[in-house]
Order: C-alpha cells, then sequence, then structure tokens
C-alpha cells in the first residue's frame, strides 16, 4: 500500500529536509506531499515571489544555488543592478535573473485568474520535484514584523510600524527588536486545495527543521489547520531547528525572542506542545548535543530521541528522516 | 531665441538620427523633442515593451548595444532562456536582463495608474537622453500584420490573420507576405499631451529615416497629428530611409510592398505627399545615388536635394541633420 507523507516546510531548511526524505524513500510506493509556507511571499516590482515554494522547488528539481543555498544556480543580478539605478525601492531584494523568469509566469498566471495552487502544479511540470508541492494557502497571508519605526531617529517612544518579513529578514538581517508578528490576511485565510486531505490522509506528519515561528508557525496559523493536525490519525514527529541554543541557518533566535520562546530544543518542543495536550507533536528528534533535553521533552508528553541533525549532505539528512519516521511509529494510534 | 526642433521618430533608424541631431545642436539654445512611435508596444510576459522609444532613451543615453543596435549593452538573457524553458511563449522575443528592469518599472507604473508619456519621463531622469521624448499616444494602439495564416499549411484559400507586429517583424522576420496593416486601437489614440503643441510651436519639423510605413506612419495615423503637421508654420522635411532601392536597415521594403508604394526614396516622397497638395512634406532630403531622382520629386512640389544619408557615425549623422534644416529653410512660409 502507497505511504502517505506529509511535510509542513519552510524554505532553505525545509527544502533540504524534503530533499533527504525524497532521498531516503526513492524507489518505495511512498507520495510525499510537501505543504510550503507562503507568509514570506511578497510583491516585488510587480512580480509575486513565493521565496519558501520555490526554495523547495528549486532544490528538489535541481536548480538551487549550492553556494547561496536560495534563488537559482549559475544566477545573474543584472536586472536588480538596473532597477538600483533607476532608484526604484526595494533594492534589498535578491531578484536573480534566471528567478524572475519564475515570478513572471506566477505572476501573469495569477494576473489570469489561476490560482498560486494551479501555478504552483504548473511551474512544477518543469521542475520535476518528486513530491507534491502545494502552498499552505491561495490567499494572501503576509507576515509582518512589528518593530519600532527605524526612521523614527532618538524619539524616546519611537513609533512602532508593521513592516514586510522580507524587509526585516533580508534589509534589517533581523537585527530590528521584533516585538510581534502579524500575518496580515491570515483569519481569512483558507488551506489550499489538499491541504486538509494531505494531513488527514497521511500516515506520517512531519514538521521539517524549519523556522517555528516565521515558517511552520505561520502555516499553523491557517485556520483550520491546527484543527486538521489534531484530528489527524497519522502521528504527527516535528525534528528541531536548534541545536545546542543556537538555529542551524537563519535567524530563528530572533524570532523565538520576539514570541518569548527560549531558543532550545525543549523550548520549541514545549511551544508546539504534546498533541495529548492540545499541541501537536506526537514526537520530537533532538540533535545528539541536545540528548540531555529528551527527559524533560518526553515528560511534556512527547516522544523524544536524540540523533544527529545536521543536514550536511543528503544520504545525512535521509537518516534523520527515517529516524523521524521511527521515532514517530505506525499510523494506528 | 530657444530653436525648437520636433522629429518624429520611430526605433533603431530614428535613435540614430536624433544622436545625430543632438550632436550637432549640442550647445546652441536648441529644445529637441521627440515624438516616438508606439505602435510597436507589446505585451510581453506580464511586462509592457516599447520598443522605440526605449531605443531612443538608450541610445541617447548611452546605454544602448553597440553591437546589436537594439537593447542594452552588456545585456544577458538568463530570463528569456529559463521562459523558454518554461515552455511559455512568446520565445522569440528578445527579452534581455537589464532591459526587463525597464519594462518593470514601466508596467508597475502603468498599472498604478500613471500614464506611458509620465512613465517616459520618469525613465528618461536616470537616461538624460538631452532630449524631451514623448510617445505618439498614451493610448494602446498596436500594429498588426494582415497575413495568411501561417498554421493553414496548404490549404488553397488559407485563411487570412492579423498577427502582433512583432510577431511578423521578429519571429517571421518580415517574410510572410504582408497583406496590409491594422492599427488596433488608433481610432480611439489621442496625441500624448504635448505632441500636438511640440508640431505647432517647432521651428523645424523632421521626419527621421526611419520606417515609412510602420513607424512614421503609425505616427500620422493618430487622429490629430497629420492635421497638426498640416496646420504648423514650421516647415516639415523629412530623410529618405530608402537608399538605391532598398532600406539602409530593416525590412522597410516588405512594408512598402504591402501598402503598394515602390521602395525608392521619390516612392516614399510620393507616399508621404507635399504639404501644398494635401501632403506633410515640404523637403526632402535623399541620399547622393538617388540625385537623379530630385527632378521628379521637385516636380511633386517638394523641395529636394542629395547627400550622403549613411548614418555612419554621429558626425556623418549630423551633417545629414544640418542639411535637413538648411533644406528646410526657416520657419516663416
Amino acid at each position: 500500500m502507497t505511504q502517505r507523507i506529509t511535510i509542513l516546510a519552510g524554505g532553505m531548511g525545509g527544502a533540504r529536509f524534503c530533499l533527504g526524505v525524497r532521498h531516503l524513500l526513492m524507489g518505495s510506493d511512498t507520495e510525499i506531499t510537501v505543504v510550503g509556507n507562503t507568509g514570506d511571499d511578497i510583491w516585488v516590482h510587480g512580480l509575486r515571489v513565493c521565496p519558501d515554494l520555490d526554495s523547495i522547488m528549486y532544490t528538489l528539481g535541481g536548480g538551487i544555488s549550492s553556494e547561496r543555498g536560495w534563488g537559482r544556480e549559475a544566477e545573474t543580478f543584472h536586472a536588480k543592478e538596473e532597477l538600483a539605478a533607476y532608484g526604484v525601492e526595494p533594492t534589498w531584494f535578491g531578484l536573480g535573473d534566471r528567478d524572475i523568469a519564475t515570478h513572471l509566469v506566477r505572476t501573469t498566471s495569477l494576473n489570469a485568474g489561476y490560482s498560486l495552487s494551479d501555478v504552483t502544479e504548473a511551474l512544477c511540470h518543469r521542475w520535476q520535484p518528486g513530491v507534491r508541492l502545494i502552498p499552505m494557502s491561495d490567499d494572501r497571508a503576509e507576515t509582518h514584523v512589528i518593530v519600532d519605526d527605524p526612521d523614527a531617529g532618538d524619539a524616546e517612544q519611537p513609533l512602532r510600524v508593521a513592516i514586510h518579513f522580507q524587509e526585516w529578514w533580508i534589509r534589517h538581517r533581523a537585527s530590528l527588536p521584533a516585538h510581534g508578528f502579524s500575518i496580515v490576511g491570515i483569519e481569512d485565510a483558507r488551506p489550499a486545495p489538499g491541504v486538509i486531505d494531505a494531513i488527514a490522509g497521511a500516515d506520517t506528519v512531519i514538521l521539517s527543521p524549519s523556522n517555528p515561528v516565521v515558517s511552520i508557525g505561520t502555516i499553523l496559523a491557517v485556520p483550520g489547520i491546527r484543527d486538521a493536525l489534531h484530528a489527524t490519525t497519522a502521528p504527527i514527529v516535528g525534528l528541531s531547528p536548534i541545536i545546542g541554543g543556537a538555529p542551524v541557518r537563519g535567524m530563528a533566535d530572533a524570532c523565538l525572542a520576539a514570541i518569548g520562546v527560549p531558543t532550545t530544543a525543549a523550548g520549541v518542543a514545549e511551544h508546539y506542545g504534546a498533541r495529548s495536550a492540545g499541541g501537536i507533536l506526537d514526537a520530537w528528534l533532538v540533535d545528539t548535543v541536545d540528548a540531555s533535553a529528551t527527559a524533560e521533552i518526553e515528560g511534556l508528553g512527547i516522544a523524544c530521541a536524540a540523533v544527529p541533525l545536521l543536514m550536511t549532505s543528503p544520504d545525512a539528512t535521509a537518516r534523520m528522516a527515517a529516524e523521524a519516521l521511527r521515532l514517530a511509529g505506525p499510523r494506528v494510534r
């Protein structure tokens, strides 16, 4: 019988993890569905850019820049240079020339009335990622970050403003202290077609080692998705993106600090919570350096194991995926 | 007193001619207004592309590819390659990566409600072409070519279809016999702000050596422009784009054949017609190889002179412009 794996994933970390899962299960009778975060999406120069979906698609399709980890291999940035020469903002967004083609196809299709799901499927016809990639939602719901107005100067009580996640992440490199996050439009966002079914019909649901706040957290914020996770008969296993008290990559610490969650493997596990206690986790993998936290995590009602969690190669990542599936156990709970 | 020169211009030939006029008049108290053809404009992959305006802007702004004569210097075509890899038509349009930045700025501005005139002025802030560049119209009016359906196979009486000028010009390299031209939307197009005033207030109006059918002819087809040419007190002088029975560049012969005009310097002069006989020309410059045609042209009521008309350098082109101004004579007629 076909094994069904559903992965909730953010960008780079999620993409690399999916590559490992595909590597592990290649040749087996398995359907992998990846639900991608779209809270990072942004309109840039009239183009609809979906950084996380594209990272997953390019990584699994063999087109990702191995050097940068985002965007396309053999990329040039001539259009970006020229936009800057025109003095048109934003100048800080990494819009590559090859990448622009993806955004042009997406934008014209969206403007013609196709949904983001349709467009993602069409783009994947070219990339053949070997998984079914679906956005968390076809509706616009973009993460904004509440910060002190960076243009306020030395005012004693600076105004708080909400800037787009990408502006915070890329332009300010997450260095402006975040007071919180606001996902504009999330109340009215519906899960994209297939998302709820992929969770309900899965044999295993995996939370990839992505940012718990602005990647996985955003997917969980889509009305209906958390309920589907509560209801599914599939075990839900997560992999800690925090190793030894620091994010493996990215700036998850800044995001966790903003919502008052400790940047530890146990802190994130507690934040997600045990399914038995109203949370979403049945099992949680931590890195071997965090082995001492397993007892604390099991005390929360979450099965836990400590294994190497550095995605240094598809093989290493496949071993992580195997451990996750093993710890999650079979579907019958 | 400021001398006012108004030039009607198409793409490459028009751009090079304008460069010569600017070269000639640099340092003098002269205002040059260039009315650019927009009948070649096209939506490509959701981008609004204005080939003639951009050729003029890039040429006068020092950004044109000297090798190709169109598009940007140091250009790459990575987005174009990727669009082809996605299988998205059109694949034949020469969309360069640097060039795309111009189209993105234009498209977002147009979509935000700015007029093409506004956008062109804004783009020229960067390029500083040294002339005032205005589109013939802010309204969409795109040239289509009536051809036998190229997909009809060997049918005895193939259906006639109208394809976009760019498809005919670039994809088919003007090799499909044209039965005629149709400028879709031209009936409702209005001259852009400043066009009529630039013609009425000029000291000299010059028809650049551009394609008489699909460049100059399109400008003349905008309701109101031909009347303004009839009414202006400025002399109107044209330069023949046909030398020795062939176009200097481009495929004007295919266009002229389609409307039954001989591909000769005299043929084009007669097509434009003498202002005294309801046409638009007071004077017409032909190349020295066509000197024998001057008597025939003068017989039409058009002042004529034969001078070298090859735009081999800005200096050579400046000499052509000087001859045109000399032949046109002063404003008082």
